[in-house]
């Protein structure tokens, strides 16, 4: 059979789609790199030309849901008739809305992610995903800078704090896992609810609008993406 | 020689004075649990009976600086003539103080917790930190909050989400320690300090009170501490 050369970023590509749905199988420990060599019919070589670890394409992944998402959400981030709240509320529901309809997988890799072991691969799906969000995040509040709707120092600045502090409930998600199916389920849930309640009114205030005025959760949100199946 | 048996706290405090000059004397990484062992005379059992390795016992003297450095502010702690926001001022100017009086050892420590991979180590340092400093924060803004000073929905969230966001300047830090004594040097101390001014709004912001209320630096303050040899 001749060998078929493909150019790099297919490859690349290909390795994605084919770690993603392994993961989503079989999850993420359960998967071995030679399980994702073997699916994806790349040689030994061909994989770590592009990936030196199982959880740099994890990373890589979560950069390209991250892509993605920015991705579906393209006309909201182009849209005239929004000013720069209206804009972040109306990509902040978009994503609500398929977080909900990706919401068992979602909670899958929560297990992974989330286990107090894998605190390094935490950080580092983090980083890669914060990486993706920081620039539009920050267009849109240096955009509602100059409209006058936010007040902040600087938007750059104003963008890492924002997204930094959101891995600030990283606690609070890994006790509703800990405590799922158990008699502290509820009182788990109840709590992250209410420091994502906290974290938009953290957020508001950084950017100088009222408390409320932006909409991080909607009353069930967190509930049913934590206890879906 | 008759064997001498200490009470475990005295034990495990003199680990913890033993292990903080050895980090001091010749570095962390230098540093091995068998140096401990021997500088405190005990067991090797002795030592695993409190600690389970040498990233703990950094983790256990973050905790112990930390008390060490509430006990020293508890006259501002007490102080009735103080209101919420005089009372953190207080604690800042007194701890930055103290900070600049051990800047070269803060400095020295600062290259071994901010090294690209040493993440984990740094976490759990700043976990153990955050812990100590957690109840006495959350004190001061009920107190403010009760005072009609600071305008928070929770005290305890409120206090959490400000020492996270401490933890959001750790990339700033770790690039002005890679660019030290480079022509980038200045340039990197710059966006550091600018860092921790927006961290200061943000934290005034977060409390509810006008921007510029608490002061986390002072001019020269941030290059006095990462220039220290």
């Amino acid at each position: 059979m001749p060998r078929v050369v493909k150019h790099p970023d297919i490859r690349r590509g290909e390795l994605l789609d084919c770690a993603q749905a392994l993961f989503f199988e079989r999850g993420y420990e359960a998967t071995t790199i030679n399980d994702i060599i073997l699916k994806a019919g790349v040689s030994k070589g061909g994989f770590y030309h592009h990936f030196a670890s199982k959880e740099e394409i994890l990373a890589a992944l979560a950069a390209r849901l991250a892509e993605q998402a920015v991705e579906r959400v393209k006309d909201i981030l182009a849209d005239p008739g929004l000013d720069a709240v209206g804009r972040l509320n109306a990509f902040l529901a978009r994503s609500r809305r398929y977080k909900l309809e990706d919401a068992s997988k979602l909670r899958a890799a929560f297990d992974v992610v989330f286990r107090p072991e894998n605190i390094v691969l935490y950080h580092r799906v983090n980083a890669a995903s914060i990486a993706v969000m920081l620039p539009v995040l920050a267009r849109i509040i240096a955009e509602g800078k100059s409209e006058g709707v936010f007040d902040v120092p600087d938007p750059e600045t104003a963008a890492e704090t924002v997204l930094h502090l959101a891995t600030g409930t990283h606690d609070a998600v890994a006790r509703v896992i800990r405590a799922a199916d158990s008699s502290d389920a509820d009182a788990a849930i109840e709590a992250l609810d209410a420091r994502f309640r906290f974290y938009g009114i953290a957020v508001d205030r950084i950017l100088g609008v009222p408390d409320g005025s932006l909409q991080f959760v909607e009353p069930g949100f967190t509930r049913a993406i934590m206890t879906a199946k």
